[in-house]
């Protein structure tokens, strides 16, 4: 039915009217003290959300464009890197760094499974030369809706006392907590179609004092995504590029929001629609692809046995209008998967349980008795109220 | 009064109801069918306003993200380029060349004047060795209001057998005639903020079939800004990374509108528009910043004597709600620029110009007759029509 998609992928999110509306007013010039007062208050806004001091810079890029901000900004060509993979983000970040001639030892752990910290923490203090100057990894791996023991692994590499963490938080940022300065992180990347409620075009980075103090060595070539232009340009409250500025309009109106509901309510609203969907999915006889324990909060993977995962998706979009996102690459037709990040309620939960509970029954891929996946998911929501 | 401004600078321009409401739609997934379509559709627009049958490919980033893509993925570490230089735009491509390891022979005018193409044609001449591999240049000079002449130079680029072009043409493409494949231009670099008539977050990326010959030899590390992940996605009408979804449905209403006018009546808008401004200013006794015959169709920089362009331009702001931008650098408060580039009308212009010509008189600063101004708009208006 035309219009009435419900978006239920790791982004873009749903999107509040509200925010919608302030997307689509007249812009108004990036220079004025309008324009300012809109940059220094979402600055502001911004530093709550990453529970920290330090500045939070807004790109107008994609998340790859601040985590690549990110690793070009505080290293050199030629320096060593620990790399986390697990999943096509991982991938991606190893990928960036080989691109920008970086020595990268690459940590692995299979789709579906955390990394292991432990690993790092072995490399790490194995690391007596101190050669490693940074630690790359992501936090909430979307690819297969796995969450990475972050905490874990940023006290490691404090403890190295050289290197420093340069974290993915593209799906866990405004999903759960990631206290920025009380865990020690040092770059945090994240983007706006995700937690943030806004469509995608603007991404965001706060970097500690040690990163900044890194960034001073760095001497890898760049321009647009210069982080010295953006810091010297946010004292001014301002870009150093002509920004994206409706989705700075949007941006304002979603951390208002984000605000009033706060960050506790945020963590708590994800952590129930996580364990409600996890819930409903595993009453129908379906498998969850990530390890137990270890889900995201924005995204649960599925991989059903014997069912075409793709099928099942298209059939859902067809019948019902929520969008699912598929498997990537090797897990393409093996695995679904359920955002719910962002914008999405209880209503929209137990509707995408439903719905592919609906589905599968009319594929007679049920196994299950039917209703007993919207069940577990209803009661889920009431228990965790 | 508030909500009643109207932005007369070089962008962000004034932007169309019906593209407002296509840019407040919901968002949809970035890999769905639905948004392919547009992907294509908005392709195919593409290389109607740039009359070439290349693909042009969209980066959600600002112009100079554009051009730094341009330069980056066509160019290798010491490669020599020849850098035209009569502006803050000309001097900001200087920089980027520079940051990349590029040697950089710059061709200077004043600010104010244009490039001379007979520089361009003596140095190309004299590079026997087919050392340059690249002339980059700005066609509209937004900082001082001067169109250079790309088409003299491209022939003389094209004369030398090896370099390319990589032009800025962010305040000229759907301003004025920009035939890339007819001036044989290699690599074109605008943004969505112009004269696109759709808000700042989205850039535009031509190239030749030289252009690319020239990207399978470039050896500078990219990742984000990597064509070849642009143009791999492209083939599948798709992006590398998550795009700025809203932005192309507010580029794709936008081009629906420009097509409907067509080319020939956008540029005639402009010139029309271009003419009218100069005409009232000179009416007024004050002066044109760019040398005559050499004023940009998007933009139009007065140099008015003795008076503080800023206290002007602030004084139009307060009292009638129209947004001048300011000199730039050395010509802040000695230089105010109407833009007069994208969804400006006939009214636009006029009441500018009426705006403008009523608050000289009441700071007691101008000299002419009050209304000779606004006169020789209107009269030249009517004159074009």
């Amino acid at each position: 039915m035309q219009d009435k998609l419900t978006l239920m992928i790791p982004g873009p999110t749903p999107v509040p009217e509200k925010v919608l509306r302030a997307l689509g007013k007249h812009p108004i010039g990036h220079r004025s003290k309008e324009f300012q007062a809109i940059v220094s208050h979402t600055s502001e806004q911004l530093k709550w959300l990453h529970q920290t001091n330090e500045d939070v810079l807004t790109i107008t890029g994609s998340g790859t464009a601040a985590m690549e901000a990110g690793i070009i900004n505080t290293l050199s060509h030629g320096d060593k890197v620990l790399c986390g993979d697990n999943g096509k983000f991982g991938e991606r970040w190893v990928k960036v760094a080989k691109a920008f001639g970086l020595e990268v030892e690459v940590i692995k752990a299979k789709w579906g499974k955390p990394l292991d910290p432990e690993k790092f923490q072995k490399a790490l203090v194995e690391d007596k030369n101190k050669k490693i100057q940074a630690v790359i990894l992501t936090h909430s791996e979307t690819s297969t809706g796995v969450i990475n023991d972050l905490q874990t692994i940023s006290k490691y590499v404090q403890a190295h006392g050289k290197a420093i963490t340069i974290t993915d938080c593209v799906t866990s940022m405004g999903a759960c907590n990631v206290p920025m300065d009380q865990w020690g992180l040092d770059v945090v990347a994240s983007g706006s179609q995700k937690g943030y409620m806004i469509p995608p075009g603007l991404s965001f980075l706060a970097m500690s004092k040690r990163a900044w103090e890194a960034q001073k060595r760095s001497n890898l070539p760049k321009f647009y995504l210069d982080l010295n232009a953006y810091q010297k340009a946010a004292y001014k409250n301002s870009n150093p590029f002509t920004p994206a500025v409706n989705l700075y309009f949007a941006l304002e109106a979603a951390l208002n929001m984000l605000q009033e509901e706060g960050l506790e309510s945020i963590y708590k609203r994800h952590y129930r629609h996580q364990k409600a969907t996890q819930a409903g999915m595993k009453a129908m006889g379906l498998s969850l692809f990530a390890e137990e324990g270890y889900g995201s909060p924005a995204i649960t993977a599925v991989a059903p046995e014997n069912i075409d995962a793709e099928e099942l998706r298209k059939a859902v979009k067809e019948k019902f209008d929520i969008l699912l996102a598929g498997g990537q690459d090797h897990l393409k037709g093996k695995v679904f998967r359920i955002g719910h990040l962002g914008f999405i309620s209880d209503r929209d939960v137990l509707t995408a349980v439903a719905s592919i509970e609906s589905t599968l029954q009319s594929l007679n891929l049920l196994n299950n008795k039917m209703g007993a996946g919207m069940a577990a998911t209803a009661a889920k929501l009431q228990q965790l109220e």
